[in-house]
């Protein structure tokens, strides 16, 4: 799919990095001669990140195009992206340029913080193809898009947008009805100005308003938001107490949001000298890299409970993974990157992550003879690893692809043993990994039979994969290498 | 140390599980009959969360005791945490009865959100003990506490204060200037005013703010606040640029903070009803444990990276490792609880943490060898596992105490040979990990000789060690004993 963008800022940026990493090709149009400078910045802080939220490897990389005019960049493109300042003059003035080549039925979308659809389309000739998509920094990383229809936005145009955005991992949330800001950046701007105040008044410094946000609140809202926690402050009876109980605060005097502090020189000065002493002299990129890595962790940590956007990156991860048996050759069972969250202080991928990939492999073993998830749940029974041998023959670093080929050694009975072939992406074995495993029913926690069906499909893979070659290493026991 | 905890709702029962987990007693009052049932509920969350936050076992847990009145719970307690309905008045008279029985150096905490200090020991006796610990929900896992004095409290009180909650993990926060709600429950406020509009105006559901929250701003004000984060929006030019170029939309009509909406009896409905379909059903309890363990998540996440909650709990972690070298026996190098997260869909510890914490045990030998991270990265030496072998015995599930003990069963050269044992509470084997590690010179990544100081100490623990029995499995291979 063509992607144009138009303006690669900050914003503009992460919507080429995402689209992609996601396997399009992108085309973009920027006057700024430093536009495509700042585009491989973003897109090298992209690509080591955005893999590390997925337990498979991402589609192809699409290509990138620097456009000379914008013509070139929208001709043709299914998706046009706005992200030029946040004027509204020049925002219909690209509109119009946008329209006069681009396809009928292509999405124009704008990343516009704080205009309604419907200022942007009025003057338009063809206002039905342009809505609001408004995504947040660092957009290869941040799930939220919101979607703002006009009016006159077609409903095609609409769903053909939302559907895009969930094949590229987003979280689209439509917005009903147009208000300035949209609904995110109301929230936003309702803490800044509080924050300015307090600063403002010399209550706290940036740091100690950050510190506020940071060890409390900031740690609830990743995955509550701002209701559910509150349903939680009313204890057992929920938000129906709590509103009865907290509601009569809202009229003490907790805020001074009625007005906006004047930024004079001063008050400039004030903050951002403040905000320089808390950043202790970290570059911006320092700041990006740690803000990225600390990302992926959170997002990996809400992955694991399935809550906000760990449901819409376990949606998208599931939707990414394409592994096939293979009857008569080994099966490809993992192929990632690298996440710089598994990076030690020896400067390589840690040794208990060598086990997590393992772990992958067989569980995606066990997805494929049909036993997963769902199926253990059900049935009660499962394999669970009595035995793990792993051998470490090279080091692989963050950002590598990492595959892993499957071999059943063994498959009879209640035992099953494979033999996990790891390796770089030029094809050299890094390290290995043998496992026995034994079918147990959950009820009992005892050994027993896999079903018919399971048992039939473990001993055909072993027949045929008794044909290949003896893996070196197998059998092995510590120390007969060394 | 003697705690009082006055008042044993949410806030005082998430105060007393921080104290008794940290292994202090606790006293408390609250004439509720309801408090009891109520405070062990509590407990038994904070028994699975806050536990899994460390990777060293907490200290034993304190002594809880129910006092039939205000007197017996406060005498010659160290620590009063004051905890009742948020009425000025009733919190006066609390302070009154506590002051007619307590320690003089005492301290005397409110939990108070709203009130400042000085109008809580405004006409008390000895005001110099009194002052503003804030907290947030839930207390055992959320670190912030916003310490309030007044001009009147004492300086001696004040710093003691500070200690004890570093001790106990948390994180002090010393507001200077007393204000309405301190700091963190004004941008609350902010918030809650705002979002209370958006869907009093019908912009969106108590659903779709949560998103708008969740999926964006939500993941960054875990690590970074609100200055911080917008320093980032400025792009390269950092704080300066972005108030210069986005200052010009605060006069801008994005907010509706100057009102607040009626609390009418169609509202709350409104709220309520909205808040229940989006928590489908789940009650407060499963809420609650979903929440626990995504902090959890969040913020071993954030430890990772030592951001925000995650610096002040891995300052608080290394406080409590204790482990010691022993020459002529088995050397413990872990002791902690499985953290719920390390649960996979078998019910049961993952195999890939089995290796993590021996991944642990190893990183805490090397340590206690003199071999730490500050070594490794000073001198450029390290050991690289070149081989591992694990053998599963039993299962281990959440919150049980896993415990290692480290035997070195060979080290001469450039080879050091470990042998893990891995056992429950109750001193049963559970499983074994033997690992083979190479000394590695870190500029070259190939085999190098440990430095002579390393090098005896090792050789030294191999030859007491080689008095103390072969352990059951080592040196098998996969296989030869199924």
């Amino acid at each position: 799919m063509k992607i144009a963008i138009i303006g690669g800022g900050v914003i503009g940026g992460g919507w080429a990095s995402r689209f992609l990493l996601n396997g399009h090709d992108v085309f973009v149009f920027d006057p700024d001669k430093e536009a495509e400078k700042k585009m491989f910045s973003m897109l090298s802080n992209a690509k080591r990140s955005l893999p590390s939220l997925y337990d498979y490897k991402l589609p192809k990389e699409g290509k990138l195009v620097f456009c000379s005019n914008l013509l070139e960049a929208v001709k043709d493109a299914e998706w046009i992206q706005e992200s030029v300042p946040e004027r509204l003059d020049i925002k219909i003035s690209v509109f119009s340029e946008i329209q006069k080549s681009c396809k009928k039925n292509a999405i124009i979308a704008s990343s516009t913080s704080g205009f309604k659809p419907s200022e942007l389309n009025e003057s338009s000739s063809r206002p039905e193809q342009i809505l609001v998509c408004h995504p947040f920094n660092p957009v290869y990383l941040l799930p939220l898009v919101e979607v703002v229809p006009s009016k006159k936005t077609e409903e095609i145009i609409k769903n053909k947008c939302i559907n895009i955005l969930n094949l590229i991992g987003m979280k689209p949330l439509l917005i009903r009805k147009e208000i300035d800001a949209h609904i995110a950046d109301r929230l936003i701007e309702a803490i800044w100005r509080e924050s300015l105040w307090l600063v403002h008044d010399d209550i706290a410094t940036t740091s100690e308003v950050d510190d506020a946000m940071r060890y409390a609140m900031g740690l609830r809202y990743a995955m509550m938001g701002v209701f559910e926690h509150m349903r939680l402050a009313g204890g057992q009876e929920g938000m129906r107490h709590f509103l009865s109980h907290f509601g009569p605060c809202l009229k003490w005097p907790w805020t001074k949001l009625m007005d906006v502090p004047d930024l004079t020189d001063d008050f400039i000065e004030k903050i951002a000298s403040q905000s320089d002493i808390q950043s202790k002299g970290r570059s911006i990129q320092e700041l990006e890299r740690s803000r990225d890595d600390t990302l992926v962790g959170i997002i990996r940590a809400l992955m694991k409970t399935d809550r906000g956007a760990g449901t819409t990156l376990n949606k998208h991860n599931k939707s990414i993974s394409n592994a096939k048996i293979s009857l008569n050759s080994l099966i490809e069972t993992v192929r990632r990157q690298i996440p710089q969250t598994w990076t030690d202080y020896n400067g390589h991928m840690n040794e208990s992550n060598y086990l997590e990939v393992c772990s992958q492999a067989t569980d995606k073993f066990m997805e494929l003879i049909g036993m997963d998830v769902n199926y253990v749940q059900l049935t009660k029974e499962s394999f669970f690893t009595v035995e793990t041998h792993i051998r470490h023959l090279n080091e692989i670093n963050e950002g590598k692809i990492i595959i892993v080929k499957t071999q059943v050694l063994e498959g009879s009975g209640k035992k099953l043993r494979l033999f996990h072939h790891i390796q770089n992406e030029e094809g050299e074995i890094i390290a290995s990994g043998e496992h026995m495993l034994i079918h147990v029913d959950l009820k009992t926690r005892s050994s027993s039979l896999p079903n018919k069906n399971i048992k039939e499909k473990i001993e055909k893979l072993a027949l045929e994969h008794s044909s290949l070659d003896w893996p070196k290493g197998a059998g092995d026991s510590i120390g007969s290498n060394q």
